[in-house]
C-alpha cells in the first residue's frame, strides 16, 4: 500500500423523507441560489420539497445547467451572485447540476484572473462560497468529493478541477428521483460509476487487498444492480443500492493508499468535447481500446478483475485477460451503452484531431498509472474502437 | 437498505514520514497535552517524532493511560487541563488512549454536573475541546469515529458515549510503529476489528449488497493478513492492510443503512469489567455463545457468511451456519485468542453476576438487530462458553 492522506467531510443523507431536514442544514440567514438543470426537479416533487423545506428563506433561482455544464452557463450564475448577493448555493439534480455549482461557487471567490485559469492553468483557489446539493441521478460520485469538471463551448474543451473547498456540505441523495430518469440516463450512470471503479482499480499492484475488495465490491454490485435499474428505474431497492454505489465509487475511499489511472476519463472528455457524446458513453468506448493495447502491461489485474468480477477461472491469462474485456464490453453493451465509433457516427478523422491536442498539451510523458499513455497509445486504442 | 445519514470529517494520514506533518496540523498557537500510555511511544520512536514535529510548541504531558482506560484516570487528566489551561489534547498509542482522550477532552467542557452522567446516563456533550491522535496499534476504529468506552475501578462498570464532538480532527496511522507490538496484541487487534465488521454484518438482511460485500472485504483481508502480522508484526506490509482494515472496520462506512447488534461487545464489556480480560478476547469468548444461542435466528446470514468469508459450500444450511461459526473459532484460537471461561479462569458464578447486572439495568426488551437477546439469551451464551 501506498502513504495517503484521507479527508472528506461531505455529510450524506440518503433515503426518503430527507429533503425536509435540509431546513436545519442550510443556514438559516444566508441569501440561498437554487440552481437546477432542465426543470426535471419540478415533475419529480424535488422542486416542491425543496421549497417546502426552506420556506421563509430568501431563495434566488439559476435554472438551465446542461448536460457537461459549460463555463460560459456558469459565469452567468457568477453574475447572478455578485448581482443579487447570494451567500450559499443549493445544487439541486445530477452530477452537471452539483460540477457546474463547484465551479461557480469557486469563481465567485476567485479574485486573482479569469476564473477560467482554475480549469486551464490548475490555478489553486483559496476560497469557495459554501453549497450543498440534492441528488437525483446515481452516476458521477460528485455529491461527495471536490472534483468537478466543465465544459467551454467556444475552444471545444472540456477540463477538470479539484480543491479542498469544492466538498459539498451535505448531500441528500434520493433514490426515489432517480426513479423518474428516462433507462438511457440510468444506464450511463452505470457505466460511469463502473469506469470510475477501474480508473482506481485496473492500475499496477502495491498489495493493498482491502482496496483492490472494495472496487471489486462496487463492480459487482454494479453489474448485479445496474440490469435491475436499467429494466425499471423505480425498483427503488435496486436503484438505492445502484446510489450509494456510484457514490462510493468516487468519494475517495478506494484510491486511498493505491495508484489511480484516468487516462480513458481524459481520452473520453475529447469525445465529448469534439461530438457532445454523454461522458459515460465515451467512456465504454475508450475502457476496451486501452486494454486492448495495454493488455500487457495491465495483465495481471485483468486476470485478477476476470477471476473475481466475473468469475473467469478458466484458460491461459492471456485468454482469461481478453474473456475480462469481452465480458466488460459485453456488460455496457447490455445496458444499451455502444462501445464503437461506428455506433455513434463518429469519423475516423477524430483520432487525429484527439492525438493532436494531446500533442499540444505536451504529453510527452504520457499519462495513466504508469505514464504508458502517450500519443501513440492514445491512436492505437481510438484505432480499437473504430 | 435503510435510511441513513453518514458523516465523518477525520482526516487521515497513513504510512511512513507521516509524523512531521503534524506540525502544519496542530494549531500553533494553542497549549497542548500529549496524552499516552505506559511509555512504548518512548521506544518505538514515536515520541521523539512528535517532539521534533512540535519542536517550538508549549507541550505539556499525561502519562499513564492504561488499557480499559478509567474514569479516574481521566480525570486526573482533566484536572491537569484545567490548571494548566490546556486548550489541544494529543493522543499517542492505541485505542485506550485515544478513547480516554475523547472522554477527557468531551469532560473539560462539561458543565451540567459529575462527568460520569455522559457514559452512566448518556448524557450528550455540547463541546469539546479540539483533540487529534496518534495511532500505533491497529485495533478499535476509534481512530476514525466519535465513539469511547471507559470503565470505572470504583463500580466495576465498562461504558462507552458517542457524540459528533468526539471525532478526532486527524489521525496518523502508523503501521512501522505498530511493527514494535507484542504478537498478544497485534491478535487482540485482528480480533477485534474482526467482531467490530460482525456487529455490523451479521445482521438481519435489508438488501444492501455492498455493505454487505466490503463487510466480507474486510473479514477477508483480516483473515488473510491477520495470521502474517501475528507471525511477524514487523511485516510492514500486512501490517499496513491489517491497520486500514481495523480503521475501516468502525468509521460508520460499513454500518451506514444496515442493522446494527453490538450485544457481544456489551456483554463481553461486563468480562472485562468483572475480570480484567482483554477486551477482544471477551469478544472472543462471546460471540460464538450468541451464535450458538441465535444460530436459527441468524442463520440466512451465517450461511452467507460461510459461504463468502470461509468459501463453505457443501452441507445443509444448519451444518453450513455450525461450520463457519466452528471456522471463526478456529481463526481465533489460531492466532493465541481463546474462546472459552475456563481458558482464562473465569467463575462460572460471574454468568449470574453478568446476568443480574442486565436485569438490574432494565434489559427487558433486549439487545442486539432484533432485541433478541434477553437474560436468558444471555445466560444461555455464557454457559455454552464454560
Amino acid at each position: 500500500m501506498k502513504d495517503f492522506e484521507f479527508y472528506n467531510p461531505v455529510k450524506i443523507l440518503f433515503g426518503k423523507d430527507q429533503l425536509e431536514k435540509i431546513g436545519d442544514l442550510v443556514p438559516a440567514e444566508k441569501k440561498i441560489l437554487l440552481l437546477y438543470g432542465g426543470g426535471s426537479i419540478k415533475k419529480n416533487g424535488v422542486y416542491e420539497g425543496i421549497i417546502n423545506a426552506l420556506k421563509d428563506r430568501d431563495i434566488v433561482e439559476f435554472k438551465g445547467i446542461e448536460p457537461n455544464p459549460t463555463y460560459e452557463t456558469c459565469m452567468n450564475a457568477v453574475d447572478l451572485i455578485k448581482k443579487e448577493k447570494v451567500e450559499y448555493l443549493l445544487a439541486a439534480g445530477g452530477g452537471s447540476v452539483i460540477d457546474a455549482t463547484k465551479f461557480i461557487a469557486a469563481a465567485v471567490s476567485y479574485e486573482e484572473g479569469d476564473p477560467w485559469e482554475i480549469l486551464s492553468k490548475g490555478k489553486e483557489i483559496k476560497a469557495s462560497i459554501p453549497f450543498a446539493d440534492i441528488l437525483t441521478l446515481p452516476a458521477t460520485g460528485t455529491e461527495m468529493n471536490k472534483n468537478a469538471v466543465i465544459s467551454r463551448k467556444s475552444t471545444n474543451e472540456k477540463l477538470a478541477f479539484s480543491s479542498p473547498y469544492s466538498f459539498p456540505q451535505f448531500s441528500v441523495l434520493l433514490p426515489e428521483a432517480a426513479g423518474t430518469l428516462p433507462k438511457e440516463q440510468v444506464a450511463n450512470g452505470v457505466v460511469d460509476a463502473f469506469v470510475h471503479v477501474i480508473e482506481q482499480y485496473l492500475t499496477y499492484p502495491v498489495n493493498a487487498p482491502l482496496q483492490d475488495r472494495f472496487a471489486e465490491s462496487i463492480l459487482k454490485t454494479l453489474i448485479e444492480e445496474g440490469p435491475k435499474t436499467y429494466k425499471n428505474p423505480k425498483d427503488y431497492e435496486s436503484m438505492s443500492n445502484l446510489m450509494w454505489s456510484a457514490t462510493m465509487a468516487l468519494n475517495g475511499i478506494i484510491k486511498a493508499g493505491v495508484p489511480e489511472d484516468w487516462s480513458v476519463h481524459d481520452i473520453g472528455h475529447e469525445l465529448t468535447a469534439f461530438h457532445n457524446i454523454d461522458h459515460a458513453r465515451t467512456l465504454a468506448i475508450v475502457l476496451p481500446g486501452i486494454w486492448h493495447v495495454l493488455k500487457e502491461e495491465k495483465k495481471d489485474k485483468l486476470v485478477q478483475y476476470g477471476e473475481r468480477v466475473w468469475n473467469i477461472t478458466e484458460g491461459t491469462d492471456d485468454e482469461r485477460a481478453e474473456k475480462a474485456i469481452d465480458r466488460t464490453v459485453e456488460f455496457f453493451e447490455s445496458l444499451g451503452v455502444k462501445t464503437k465509433f461506428s455506433d455513434y457516427g463518429i469519423p475516423a478523422e477524430t483520432i487525429d484531431k484527439i492525438v493532436d491536442r494531446f500533442k499540444k498539451r505536451g504529453l510527452i510523458f504520457g499519462i495513466g498509472d504508469r505514464k504508458l499513455v502517450k500519443p501513440g497509445v492514445i491512436r492505437q486504442a481510438l484505432e480499437d474502437r473504430l
